[in-house]
Parts: C-alpha cells; structure tokens; sequence
C-alpha cells in the first residue's frame, strides 16, 4: 500500500494515490510547469505532486488528504496569474484544474452557463456567442486565462467599464472545502437573499478557503449592429486622463476604454508591429456596441478631440483592442513583469498620471502603464533590470504609486488580487479589524492553513 | 453610577446610560414601536432597552455593552421588514439608526454617494436624481425603508430586471462588530480586488454579523428622455408568464417589469381606487426608459400581444406603477401580510405561475400574487384569517409554493431575507456544509452570539 519503494510512501502520498491513480504526478520535471505563475514570484522550494484533478471527488480527495497530513495547497488554473498566488509550497501539492475544462450548460433562456473551473474564459465567451450571448469578464489574458483562476482572483478585463468585475457574473459555485467537504452556493436565479452571501466570499479568496470545482455564471446578451473601435492620441497624459472622467460621465455609453501611455504603444508596437503610430502623450482605444455604436463612437471622439486629442480615428475592425491585450507579453519579451494594479475613482485619473509622472522621474526610472481607464484600474511596469537590485528599485517606485493610488481614495488592486506580492500592502489599505476579521474567517473555514497559506489576506 | 435606584442598574444598564445619556430610552412605551416589523412574527418578550443611536460610536458603545453582558440584540431601520428579522427580543436592546439619516455626500464624478443607514431609500434617489443620477435600488416601500435595512436584506424591488440587487449597488461599508471594533470594508472604486469581500458578506447577513453604520454606495446616470409606462393585461396568468420570459429576452431593455395577477389588481384597486380594470388572468406593467423609451415600450407590447394580451397601453404617466406600489399596504389593510418571496428563472415562470394556481385549488384557499416578474421574484399571499389555524393554513401554502420555487432551479427568498419567518425553509435549498459554513463564519464574528441570534442563517 505505502511502501516507500515507489517514492510514494516516503512522502505519505500512497492513501493519495490510491484514490488518485495516475492522476497523481510525483516527477519534478513534470511538476515543475506547474509550479510557478506569470509573476516575479520565487518558488521557497520543490513540491512534493501534482494532481491533475478530473472531477469534484478528486480535488475533495486530495484536499482531505493535505488537510489530514497538514500539508500546503497551491491551486493551479492557466497559471497566468501576476501576484504568486498560485506558486507552489516546499513540499506541498499543487491542485491543477486544467483538466477539468467543460462547458456543461448554456441555458440561454435564463442566460446562465454552467462549467467547470478550468474552461479558458475566451472559450466560453465564444461557445456564448453562438447563442447570442457572452461571458462579461475579459481580462487582457482572455485566450490563456481559466473561468476558475478569474474567480480566485475576481479577475476584471477590458469590458468591466461596462459589465463590472468577475463578481458582477457569478450566480453560485460549487466548492471543495480544506477538509475535502463539499458545498454549493448561490443560485440560479437573479435574486437570491439567502442567508449569507457564501458565492461573492469565495470569489477572490484566491485559493485560501477553498477550491472552485464548478461555476454557474450569468450571461448578457450580444447587443446587435457592427460594434466600432475608437482610437484618440494625445500629446499629454493628463489630458487623455481628463477625456476618460469626461467620457464616463457622458452620454455615450463605452463597452470598452482603455489608454496606453506612449512607452505601452512603443513596447507594444515594437513586440508585434501592427502600424501602431507612437503619440507624444497617450492613446485611448475603446469601443462602442449597439444599434447606435457609431453615434456613440463619435461622441467619445469628440469629447476626446474637445479634451486635446490630436488624432482620432473610427474603426469596423478591433485590431487596436488586440494591440492592447498585447502589453503583458510585450512586457514579458522585454524581461518585464506588471507589479502594479491599482485602481483610483475615474474622476482621479489625471491626478493619477501626473503623479505617477513625477514618481518616475523622482526614481529616475521609466515607467510604462496601460490602465481600463474606464474604470479607473491602472498597470503601470517599471524598466528595471530583472536582478535583485532591479526588482528592488521597481518595487519602489511601485509602492510610491500604490500610495498615490490610496491618496486619491483608490485601492492596492483592482483585478490581479493580493497572492504574495502585494501583501504587504494591505495594511495600507486595511484597518486593524478588517484584517482580523479576514483572518477569523480564514480559521474558521481552514483551520489547518493548508490552503494557499500567507497570500491574499 | 449603577445604582438601580432610576431603574437602570438592575438591569445593569447604567454604564450603557453613561455613554448615550438620552439616547438610551427604557419607557416600554416609547420602546413598544420599535420592537416589531411589518411581518406576522410575534415577540417572545420585552426588550430592556432602546438605543437611538445618533453616531457610530453610540453603535459601538451599545454592541460593547451587550457584548460584556450577553445581551441580545436587534438591529432596526423604519421596520418594513417582512420576515421577523428585526423583531425584538425578551430583555434584549434594540438598536435602532432612524437618527443615522444623513446622506454625508453625493460625488457625482464618481458616481457615489456615501450615507448613513437610516436614510430612507426614496430620499436618497432624490437627492441623486437632483444631480443627474439615481440610487438602483427600489423596493416597493422606497418611500419608507431605509437603505441600511436594504442593506441588512439585500433588498430588490422594481428595477431588479435593470439594475441588479442591492449588493450590486454597496462598494463599500462602515460595520461595528458584535464586540463593538470599528471596521471598514470596500473601496470607492469599480474595482477592489483586495482580500475578502467583506463588503459583499455583510450585506444581506441580516444583522447577524455587525451592524452597517456607514455605506458607500453607486450610482447610475439618469437617461435622458421621458419614460414610459407600459401595461398589458392577459386572460390567462400563465400567458403573461411566458410574456414575460420573452421580454426579457428580447431585444428591448425594460427598466421595470411586474406582474398583479387578477386578485392583486382587485385588492389593489379596492384599497385605492385609481381605475385599474381587474384583468381575468394578470396585469403586465413596466416602464422603459432613455431616448428610445417609446420604440421599446411597442416592442414590449408587440410581444405581450403576440403572447395573449388582451389589450395594452403605453403612457407618459407612472401611475400604474404607483398602483402597483400599493400592493402591501393593500394587503395589510386587509388583515393579509406578504410572507412568500420565493424566485425562480424568468424561463420557469409560467410553469410556477401554473403549479401556483394548482396548490391553491389544493388547498382551497385564494391566493393573490405580485411579482417583480422581470427578475422571477414572486410574492404571493393567501387569503386566510389572521389567527392560528388561518396562519397554519396559509403557512402551508406557503412552504408548498416554496418547495415548488425549488423544483424549478429556484429560490426560497428573492429579496426579503430569512429572518425568523422563513428560517425552517433553509435546509430546503442550503446543503448541510453550506449551513455549517455559515455558522462558522457566525461564530468566528460573533462568538457570543449577540447579533439578531437565531435568524436569517
């Protein structure tokens, strides 16, 4: 049974492979992918396996088995994640999900769509539009991205403006507790005063009270008409920050507003080339949907040309949107990693950007940030040497913007979540009593700490 | 200091006396009108003592207190509560946060206004709309609650179908803890991926885990042009069940969207006569909104005619929904009180309408139904004498209707809570794990078990 002459008994992983089979990986050059997600993250040492989990019974059995042995849990959905909350533990196991990647409802009468945790969002999203619907969330990282990982971390995205986070699209969940119990929460329907709000609690617990192994989501429905991309260029920052308060509190409703800095679109344009034209200060690209899109898409133009924009343009084709979700792997070309998530109120933008201007020349280091900037959510990335010292200096110049960011009533992160890397910026944002409450609900749900230990709260 | 002599200190009352002077009221008289809500629960006893909170630390000196001495206490806004949830308990306090009226500040940039909990709910969408905006909540007694209680509740109402529940309106909170520590929670920005959302598990707790204090909450820009009322009345209910399945997915956006079945119109219209001819099957009424309010409000009435109805009508006034407003006093002035607020998918509300009128030829008893059909939230009331053996015969109705909401994917409570009315039905929707987490989470905030015990979880 547990012998030891495997591998397995030595580390008391027999019981686990009982119930596990070959579902069980204990070779570290097959762990290792599993190990480590798209941050600057370092792992404190080697896990001891991976469960490639199949079904809910899987993730209840492994979760039991690390409750009883008292054993670290890291979860695991596309491993896209950018603050380390899916890194592995020195001798813990890793819950992967990716195995568990169905669709296994659309209702579209009742605009709900059921599925399990490692469905890549961009697939849902598509499998929707065939029945008229989609999957509101939609961060930049929608083709590589899991429906789980944008529920541990209430991931956001490029329509947020419009459709709000994760959260926002969450009817119920079915989850694995530490001890292996399973629970459901939520609903199907669109009210649902019952009791506590056990649904909104897990999305962006980011793995530290338990393991999502189904998710009944809510679905909108694709408006009609062509939609239309929109592009504005500004010679100055601060203005284009001033045109997007403008534009939110305007008429015109936007799907989609998002600004890259001139370093963004100059990274960008110089990873994939697409005819992107450098402007002095920033550009906004967005986009309208709906009967009246292209009346809509004028307005934001002219309130961007009312705002100092030098340059717009009206588009049937979203290649400028593709451009944008092209920043993180530009970034990551360049051996850079965004550490930055913060958010401000919309009508705080232009503050913002001046400050994180004179952040960048106070450090005498070149910042480039993308931001939604219809939601107020910004990515600013230090160039800074990938070395210690590099990262150091980065994360300096990081925690000046965050505080700016806090000055200007706004919040240490909009959509990454916490993981290990922002951690120690809670207390900048958190009273004494929130985190201890946070901490007396992670007691009384893990009372072992064996999920995800010291990350997120 | 607690001498007993003025009635206080056999009660042990007088440090409490000390910290809120004349706030702190013991004359049952006075206290008689604070110790119920608008429910058919029936108190187990005089409560001790009152507590005219005027500041958050009066709040937090009250829980303090109660904490020390284990007192139960309960949580009260204007006591339009239908489930008992803010019922007094035998020697216990009762805070109430009528005086917690102010709305601190309305920034309309940002679209948030931040208030304190006994701020009636109409007064609060006023004073935005004087700004170009509007508070998305509204429950049917807007002109009455409180949004603390809409808090407390997760409270609904009539632009649901629209705008989505009260949590989806709350960023941010101010809670006093059961021990009386302060805490914040939320952000004032879109997105807040920080920690648990402690926000989120506060409102609709009931006020079982603390008590709001202070909330932030978001607003939605007033769209331009004149509303429009629609109404469509059917011969057969469950027609204008599957009317309504159609509207909502149909290509017009309805801002409201109720339902009065043939009774509910009758009483409505008997109570306060305005006109309302009594369909033979049910009463379709909603409103659209923006500059093509007019265009979509046909549209709605095409697919109500194309569905059954008999005769419709679109109007500039809002009168019909004022009318509908009217549906619980209706019933109160009647000896009737609303106690099924069951919720089921918008595509199951013909088969619920169908399975409702079946329970009640079963029971022979009338049954009379009002539902914010839009969203699949249905109140439905059975004629019963207001004694013992009429309550038991309408309870049974009741708890068959609500069984019924279950069998078609819904829920036991759309909008009005558990409080202690509905608390028999939880095991009916919540697994035993999702109850025993909620308990934990109960005992980790409030470990002696003095907030509003024995409700709502």
């Amino acid at each position: 049974m547990d012998g030891g002459a495997d591998g397995l008994g030595a580390d008391g992983l027999g019981a686990l492979r009982d119930a596990l089979g070959e579902r069980l990986v204990i070779d570290p050059e097959l762990i290792a992918p599993y190990a480590r997600d798209s941050s600057r993250a370092v792992a404190d040492g080697a896990p001891r396996a991976l469960v490639l989990a199949e079904t809910t019974a899987d993730v209840s059995a492994a979760l039991a088995w690390a409750h009883a042995a008292r054993v670290p849990v890291s979860v695991r959905g596309a491993g896209t994640g950018l603050t380390g909350g899916a890194m592995a533990y020195a001798g813990g196991i890793i819950v992967s999900l990716e195995r568990m990647s169905r669709i296994l409802e659309i209702d579209s009468a009742n605009r709900i769509a059921v599925v399990q945790p490692g469905v890549i969002t961009g697939e849902l999203d598509d499998a929707c539009r065939e029945q008229g619907l989609f999957f509101p969330p939609d961060p930049a990282s929608a083709r590589l991205c899991t429906v789980g990982g944008n529920i541990a971390t209430n991931a956001g995205g490029l329509r947020c403006v419009a459709h709000g986070v994760t959260s926002d699209s969450v009817a119920g969940l079915e989850v694995v507790l530490a001890d292996g119990r399973v629970m459901r929460t939520g609903a199907r329907t669109r009210k649902n005063a019952v009791g506590y709000d056990l649904t909104s609690l897990f999305v962006g617990s980011e793995g530290t009270l338990g393991v999502v192994t189904e998710a009944t989501v809510r679905l909108k429905p694709v408006r009609e008409g062509l939609p239309r991309t929109f592009r504005a260029s500004f010679d100055r920052l601060e203005d284009a920050g001033r045109a997007v308060t403008a534009i939110v509190g305007g008429p015109a409703q936007v799907e989609v507003l998002e600004l890259m800095d001139a370093l963004s679109v100059e990274i960008i344009e110089s990873f994939r080339p697409s005819g992107l034209v450098v402007p002095a200060g920033a550009m906004l690209v967005g986009q309208t949907v709906g009967a009246d899109a292209e009346t809509a898409a004028g307005i934001v133009t002219a309130i961007c040309a009312a705002h100092g924009a030098t340059d717009t343009e009206i588009s049937e084709s979203d290649a400028l949107l593709e451009a944008r979700r092209l920043s993180n792997p530009a970034l990551n070309a360049r051996g850079l990693k965004i550490s930055c998530d913060v958010g401000v109120p919309v009508a705080r933008l232009a503050e913002m950007f001046h400050g994180v201007a004179e952040i960048s020349a106070r450090h005498g280091l070149r910042v480039s940030t993308v931001a939604h900037a219809g939601d107020g959510n910004l990515h600013s990335t230090v160039e800074s040497p990938d070395d210690a010292p590099g990262i150091r200096a980065a994360d300096a110049v990081i925690d000046d913007i965050t505080r700016l960011a806090l000055s200007l009533d706004g919040t240490i992160s909009g959509e990454h979540g916490i993981g290990s890397v922002k951690r120690h910026e809670l207390p900048w944002q958190l009273d004494d009593t929130a985190l201890a409450v946070q901490q007396a609900i992670k007691d009384a749900l893990d009372p072992r700490g064996i999920l995800t230990p010291g990350r997120a709260i």
